[in-house]
């Protein structure tokens, strides 16, 4: 099996946008564990975690904050994991904020982001899913049987907007 | 050996910015191979790249383009493997444009977007690196090296600014 | 006659915005046919519907899209039948996104774009209509006549107002 | 033959770059006049060519402005012609406010607005040309061959980049 | 007696915001006409309202509109009377697109450019005063009277936050 | 006579910028005091200079600022004088910092805010200028002269662009 | 003991954000007052506050307003005790006007400038605690503290989402 | 004494920008020491220096980094010392990025956030030393003297504008 994922986020009040990615995950057969931590609430706990996540047999960390959104860069910092951040809107500059944060990291150190709010959270989970897949053909036939998918819910959308 | 990357930019116009991106890989002892496709002057090439991509052996496709850079989301919607994307500060918006273009991808079909210029086309090759390492534990090895080694330079530029 | 539109939105959930297209277009006697197709989840569909447009008969082709919004430039890069782009505000970003997504093509492959929404959906259709107006002097003047109806409307509003 | 192309600017500063448009209106062999307006410093000369631009043969207008760019927007409200707008970087905010100034029209009266600056007045010439070409075979025959060589530059370019 | 005020909106949904001025003006004892009038979709009645607004006895102008808000601007090129353009946040930008359409003009044509939506309404009517009062010591009187009732409306909350 | 323009700028190194104001007032026959006042490192200065400048004879102040341009409305906030504010692009936001601070003014006091830089700058001057012309009907003529001279500029500016 | 805080805000309305910084002061032990004073409406109640504030005993200010959020800046020029700004997400530009207005300082007089919002009046009374606890043992204890707190509760959150 | 300062800046090349604090602290009589810490590229160093600062004397900790600028965020997280944050325009998007990643700090871990550039860098000096002042009476007074030789050298711009 190619790994497991471990999704962080913040603050508990991120939970239901990213549970998109641990929702996603969970039907992709990809195991994950969520759990909290904050870059700046709890840096040592964050630490803790990004350090300990090669050893526990985590492939790929997503982590998901908002506002100033260090999260990921933080834990980015301490892992040469892929580290997948997803900006959230929760301050009153919309994701902007958490987006210029988390993408703007500095030369050897990536983040590899998403888009603001839901839909990242969504593709954090498939990005996550897409590089486990490369060492496990299975989880590659899953996401391709995936996008099929997606393709034929749009010609169903198609038929519906006629 | 676990894989080789495929870079391309929407421009030849692109190459010095992106060229920090195969640099990187070529001192990690990664493969790759740099071309141009634009995802609007030669879509027909583009698409092909893309599909064609996994079955050439490449694991990871880099994708750098300025503007309106729908390059890296183009090539994303043709296959399941990680493409990650370099936002380019072509335009007089200075990047913002590209930033948002690239980052902002509907839910299924993930970007890994990376910083704006050039901090970015080189994290694209850290981070292609850090997904192929997850099965070439060789280059793992080199990856938390290269981590030491910016530690040092940061304690050595300590030393100079002293 | 002088033509046909072809109207594309990135997802279902954009029908309401883009019907305001629609409504234009009827009450006008332009001809138009709406479907759905995303340049990332269905690139097929989408380079099919691009492709074969001139051929089926169309003359210009509407697409409204939200966040990274490349439906319009992905649609542009497959025709030279004038391409109409609507961004939506379908992200947390409000649509500066879609704007710049939409907007800011590269030399060569224009995209005619509309304002961020509703007031875009409708203008994608009034532009439709002025370009097969070019030919179609019945067109033409009912083009006219919605002017001065859109004048009048500022006078009575203005009386309203008083 | 189709039409002629009547291209505005805002100011004589804006030659440099709209003459990215009459460039290409030339090599496409679509005829077009050049001339100065200004929507602010001389709004009669504006309305007149504008009201006038139909009655004199031209089919589409361009109209390059930067800043407060209103010029497209109000000869867009004294026609049904297809209006195409460029906004131009000629303030300090880099033509972010020309992009909005452009492209955010009320409901009723539309400008097709290009990207910010030089490949905003290439692509106006393309635009307006494709909209010519709805008629003219021969050109919409130049224009598809044009992408062709688009698409052949990439291809030289790839090799250069090699 | 100073002069008399022509407050003008975009349409007809801005008469709440713009109801602010009319409110202000008439408890400062200026008199105002408040009509409706679009840049694009009535420029005819635009033109006519502003070069005659001099001739009528209007001393002032205020123009409120939102998205790409002309309309002050084109006001302001047919008069040398003082034109204040309120930005109006009635798109999906929030008035960015309204405050830099109205704020950024070419060199030669002022618009008096006030705060987004309500604050900037209100404004309008206390610079439309103060401008009036230059000639006319009792309005003068009266707006500094204003002044001091605010201060004591703060003195005032200040009490009642204790 | 009408009056007199206090200028005021936040800075020496701004001279060059709002020397454009006090070029145009002295071209138009408007005399002008031009001095050196910082809402923040001189703010006894700054107050004193407003409150003393209607007792001094002047009718209309234009104050320049860049970076938190506090300068305009500090000065509004003294005197019910006309106050305009020219945001500068002093700090690496280009201006967009100073507009914002500039134009976005609570209800009571208001700043008629004028373009970033010096198109800014010039307008202040001839909004200061049509405000003492509603006195003044030599400035009045002269003004409306001027703008006749613009328009006969934009026409000899056709000629050379031909 | 260390000192007390004055905490300012620019309207009644801003009382509520505000308040969260009384509270958390008041969790601390550090004694406040609360008083509304706006820069521009009520200039001189703001400047005898800032200028007696270190007579009566005040270590720091926290200064909270909307749009051209002037007040913190305004209250920096008149003192050199630290002054804390928090920008009010009350305008239709939800904040990005006061995070500007009250960050970009020009150099010689400091705005310690927090979040937008509510995140930002909490932060203003901890930076507040943290300056007085450099002389108060105690409340270095308390907070100290506190962040233990803060990461504890980060370890429930985790235990909650799990 | 009242304490010492440590800066810190996150990369070599921030140098010359970041001397603008050392230099006005040196001016002021306030002991400090610069040093190079990565928020990314050495976080064992910048966590280390961010816990010992305490201990080591510090009072004060001033962080300037770009881009994502996680550095002050990231020291405010392993201390309760006062943390001043100076934004750097070293990315493209011209300090934006680094003001929104240093100010939007969550509610509990505050960061004294200063303007982007140079004027922060100054800031940084100036606020450090008005938070030592607090028990430091002769820093106050050279703080204050401070004030009034900027509010002379204003009078002296003003003389030489004339």
């Amino acid at each position: 099996m190619a790994g497991k994922v471990l999704i962080l986020m913040g603050s508990k009040s991120d939970a239901e946008v990213m549970g998109e990615a641990s929702r996603i995950l969970a039907a992709l057969g990809v195991p994950c564990t969520t759990t909290v931590a904050s870059a700046h609430r709890s840096p040592g706990r964050t630490q803790k975690l990004a350090r300990e996540a090669e050893g526990q047999g985590y492939s790929v960390i997503i982590a998901g904050a908002g506002a100033a959104a260090h999260l990921a860069g933080v834990v980015a910092a301490e892992t040469v994991l892929p580290v997948i951040g997803v900006p959230l809107a929760s301050s009153p500059l919309s994701g902007l904020d958490s987006l210029l944060s988390t993408a703007q990291m500095p030369g050897g150190v990536p983040v590899a982001t998403m888009a603001v709010g839901k839909a990242g959270a969504q593709n954090a989970a498939y990005l996550a899913a897409q590089i486990l897949a490369l060492s496990d053909p299975r989880l590659r036939k899953t996401l391709a049987e995936r996008r099929r998918q997606m393709a034929e819910a749009v010609d169903a959308a198609a038929e519906d907007v006629r």
